[in-house]
């Protein structure tokens, strides 16, 4: 299965703004969760469910930011799984406004159990659906 | 001036939590621009008088989190200028929960015109005030 | 022009939620003026544009949480025109999931003058728009 | 006990503001849960504690918006019990800017169980604390 084009569009609400008159720089995160969210659902893993006894959470965020996204602007928001390992797994996510790239990152997620609040091994659920996409090297 | 010690203290508060039972990913950045703008006041710098003609943004962001804040968690979230470049400056910012840290991060902050949405070099007197500080080499 | 059912879809995310397990009172304000938002574009008026020298801003709000939205929850968000009046107008809106009434709630919105930060009579262009509506009375 | 002046500090950070140059209208909420959390401190109330079996929630919120909020305003937010019942209490909250009131609002409180989402009627605990304070009719 091939995965790399995998994305969302969202709208930038007034929500999303600061007073700089430019979206927020904590909120571009939850346009990304959005995104890593929608393909997760497609993977056939639906939060709720997954979060039973554990949830997924970013341990490694790298981000540039490159341009401001603006109110009321249409957005892109893409998600390409990049490297799969035990515990954690490296994704790419990029936010567009038509040929712009405004946002470019790596996200690196890992399991963290619900009671003991520390990091396990990857359910196997998430595991065996994220071993389907073919990972493109560049 | 050594400046190597600032930091503010933050409380958790249920805003700043999601249904995973700890603090929501993207609000951490919010506890980290408090604490960044609490250093730039210290050091002379009001938020709005800066933003009349250019605003600073962060560019880079990379965060490792450590281990999750908790609902009604006393906070501490520190500043350290680590470099200062022409039109850009790097600081480092840790969020603790008394010795435990959580959150380990550089962002890398630049000066963003109102008008243009570009960026320019960084206004003259951000760059005299951070110049004050003695940068702490490792 | 009958617009008693215009609503929008909303999906809730774990941004949206809170460590109680459901989403965050604050943040149904935000399902809500999407709502506002794709309505007024939907009579011709984009945000961006109506916010040269005013914006439309809320000057009463009343709503009563009847039942919580959690997490992945799809929501309907409704937005019904009640009253126009000089320098306001009311809007009734409610939160659906399925047949059940989340949110059930008034809003009423005014001008803010962009420069002086006080309530103006409604602009034209909005006033006009909202004018097309029938509205009906219960 | 007399506790009808009971309040808190907030500063407006650029999170709390949106592209209109105030803040947005949901985030005053978080103001407001800030100062409830901290009355319910002072009496006694930890809210991870309240929250093992059921938590508070709002049930009816009415606000006035008066006057905007702006960037880095130095706010007073206050909590005052007006009423309390079996199942619910209300409380009047306002936010100040020195003499100025930008926001006037009464908020009800009831208790959601955790399991069941179904409200049921105040806990002991907060009842008791409640009853303490003499409520101050106008």
């Amino acid at each position: 299965m091939k995965m790399n084009e995998f994305f969302i569009d969202v709208r930038v609400y007034i929500e999303d703004t600061d007073a700089g008159g430019i979206v927020y720089y904590a909120n571009y995160l939850k346009f990304l969760e959005r995104a890593r969210t929608e393909f997760m659902r497609f993977l056939g893993i639906n939060k709720p469910a997954l979060m039973q006894d554990a949830q997924l959470v970013v341990v490694d965020l790298n981000l540039r930011y490159l341009s401001p996204a603006l109110l009321d602007d249409s957005l892109k928001v893409t998600v390409n799984l990049k490297e799969l390992k035990r515990a954690s797994f490296w994704i790419e996510q990029r936010v567009f406004r038509d040929n712009d790239i405004l946002i470019d990152g790596k996200v690196r997620l890992a399991a963290l159990e619900n009671k003991s609040k520390k990091l396990i091994a990857l359910p196997k659920k998430v595991k065996s659906c994220l071993e389907k996409i073919e990972i493109i090297k560049e």
